[in-house]
């Protein structure tokens, strides 16, 4: 018989086929077995009767635990009260595998169990569908660059210098020298910005933090543009209609997964440009009038985020913070010498920033003089002040987090849960 | 005036726009210069003439250095003759940067200089070109499987353990503990597979070979399906249609790369289903025939590849090798207890293995047995064993790699210039 994926099922309605999955969960009726089978794509309710499959078969199957691989052959019926609106009429059953007493069950684990079991924990339904919002997360991400002409350039992972300090950079042996894991593909997407024009690269990015929050892993994906020609007016309008691509894409397609997770869509059908935006300074204004302890020339904590951000029903930009706080290779704010055309999304809901980025320093003298200013070795930054020697322009772009985005997608507390598995500074298994 | 990307400049025939961009190259009939202008996604010539812009800036022009950047305005006009098919009448040209003289010139330098300037060598027409091409191939991957319904599970970078022992690991403190790059996503892909069915993994992998071939790269790009249910035929049945479906996507959507790089499209319309098929039996006594010194038993390397795939002129598939050659995760041959159900798919034109995959071991004691005999820290693998504990089933996939994908449809003989910054063993830079 025809095997499909549960997926497909209702182009099958009445008619014969093969299912291939595991047993999700069970009951009986006296007369005949209800099986619920997952196959990954969804779940189908098994109707089995004794006499369909024979005495012997039905009594292991009462007894078969959850989790056992099975196929199972029947006639595809609609049926409303159905958990997934169709049964099977089950004609044929073959047990695969009959599997231990499965460790996950119903009544409630530690998280550190469930991490411990991240390969098993992956098969239960909400598990399923934050995995799937993620798969669908960076699909849009992809294909908002891709219709837009951007051309991938896959940043290096090894590099030899640190970016932004060296204290939370993972080491390794490269050969008969050193070489550091990427925090960051931007310096290189600059010279690909200057290659190409529009361009994004999309992959792991890597923190020695050591820091336990809910909003830190030491492994996560970015997404980072860098288009040549922009300046930060314009770098904040490319954050925006990216955001809004991405939350619209998920609304369409992971509706079903929102429904699973329970997820309150109505914050997120709100995030439609244009977005607010508040300079820094404003941002302190706020944060002081709110009661919290903050000056001018602070950097803002997950704290002040979530505060900044529970004020508006749509992402917040904040733009132009003091230079002092910010990277050597932001630009200047030509109107005020104090500031850096940097700019932070804020997502709503207090999840805090989800992207950074800003103008980058064209300027090839001040730029050397920044790397100076910041102890850092200017001999591996010779290629990347090429990049002002041979015509240099204006350019800007941004990173976004991945596992932050989707954490506040779907509404979840802690980003471990957003990517397959996780990689926490007491977290490396499975 | 309206800003417009050279790519989309067929849409302003006739009408006023502005190009921003670089010098790429210029000549003077004594009346007018011609420029010609890159802005990343094409090429234009720009006409200038000493009225249109005042005789200074015209003589200014005329010493302009390569790679300066420029913003040019004026009437877009079509022109068969002009390189990129259309011309643009200067009516405003504003040199942002006046460039140092350009390093790369026409003249032949050597590979260590180009690759030392990777940064700048990426903005010259083969190398867009090739980019341009792996751009494509990464988005053609992805599509197949996001079209065919598999979800996306990234894999791990940090891995607590190798995979296939440790010579070729590279090793980073993981604050208290170890940690390994990984070499392939695959074992997290099958515990992915199990839970949702069918999935991949697409991202950076790392081997610290101490080799200097023409194939290997130290940090390279690979896509991982992994399919429950799926058995070794069924698995080269989809990476048969997946390496099609890749080479008639960049038929189809970089024909103009492929012109630039004078790639011959002739064998690579051959690339249609079905490929040939042949065991490794047969592969050995082919080998044999050829005069190579090869005995049952040995592991194949790229000569014997090149000698193989040279004998078709479409996608060469080996399989079921002798399993002590094979990893442990392979499954032994139910009809040969001697073979693993692996396969190999080896491009055409002598390019060598590009996907290796197969059908893993689905069996709980033999599974653990082989970790064993393979002395592997088997603690490591009680997550691995334990998707043969909760329902096992028969279950295939492979890893494709992108570099070697890319050199072998752009025809280029170095797999170091299908990737935007190489990393090999004695290049960390830029």
């Amino acid at each position: 018989m025809h095997h499909v994926y549960i997926e497909d099922i209702a182009d099958y309605d009445g008619q014969e086929v093969t299912i291939k999955g595991w047993l999700y969960n069970k009951r009986s009726s006296g007369k005949v077995q209800f099986h619920i089978i997952r196959d990954g794509t969804g779940i189908i309710q098994g109707v089995i009767a004794p006499n369909a499959i024979g005495q012997e078969l039905y009594q292991k199957c009462d007894r078969l635990p959850q989790e056992s691989s099975v196929i199972l052959s029947g006639r595809v019926r609609a049926d409303e009260r159905a958990p997934g609106g169709y049964e099977l009429d089950v004609t044929q059953y073959e047990i695969i595998h009959e599997a231990d007493e499965y460790p996950i069950t119903p009544k409630e684990h530690g998280t550190a169990f469930l991490m411990d079991h991240r390969h098993l924990w992956l098969r239960s339904s909400k598990q399923q569908a934050i995995i799937r919002v993620r798969s669908e997360v960076v699909k849009a991400c992809r294909d908002f660059y891709d219709e837009r002409g951007f051309v991938l350039v896959d940043a290096p992972i090894f590099t030899p210098a640190a970016c932004e300090g060296t204290s939370t950079l993972f080491e390794t042996e490269y050969f008969d020298t050193k070489a550091y894991l990427t925090q960051s593909g931007q310096l290189y997407m600059e010279a690909g910005a200057m290659a190409f024009g529009k361009v994004y690269c999309f992959g792991p990015t890597f923190r020695a933090e050591k820091s336990k929050t809910r909003r830190h892993l030491t492994e996560f994906w970015m997404i980072e543009p860098e288009v040549a020609y922009l300046d930060l007016e314009g770098d904040m309008r490319l954050a925006e209609e990216m955001i809004v691509y991405i939350v619209q894409r998920v609304l369409e397609r992971r509706h079903k997964e929102l429904k699973t997770m329970e997820r309150d869509t109505a914050p997120l059908e709100k995030v439609v440009p244009p977005f607010p935006r508040i300079r820094y300074d404003e941002a302190v204004a706020q944060l002081v009038k709110d009661g919290l302890d903050v000056k001018w020339g602070d950097d803002f904590g997950g704290d002040e985020e979530t505060v900044l951000s529970q004020q508006f029903d749509k992402p917040l930009i904040v733009h132009r913070f003091p230079k002092a706080i910010k990277a050597f290779y932001m630009k200047t704010d030509p109107e005020d010498g104090r500031l850096a055309l940097g700019m932070d999304v804020l997502a709503p809901e207090g999840y805090g920033e989800i992207v950074g980025g800003g103008q980058r320093e064209d300027d090839l003298k001040v730029l050397g003089d920044k790397i100076e200013q910041h102890h850092l070795p200017v001999e591996a930054f010779q290629w990347y002040l090429d990049l002002r020697r041979y015509g240099t322009v204006p350019h800007s772009g941004f990173g976004l987090g991945v596992e932050r985005t989707v954490a506040w997608i779907c509404g979840i507390p802690h980003i471990r849960e957003t990517v397959p598995f996780p990689r926490l500074m007491h977290r490396l298994y499975p």
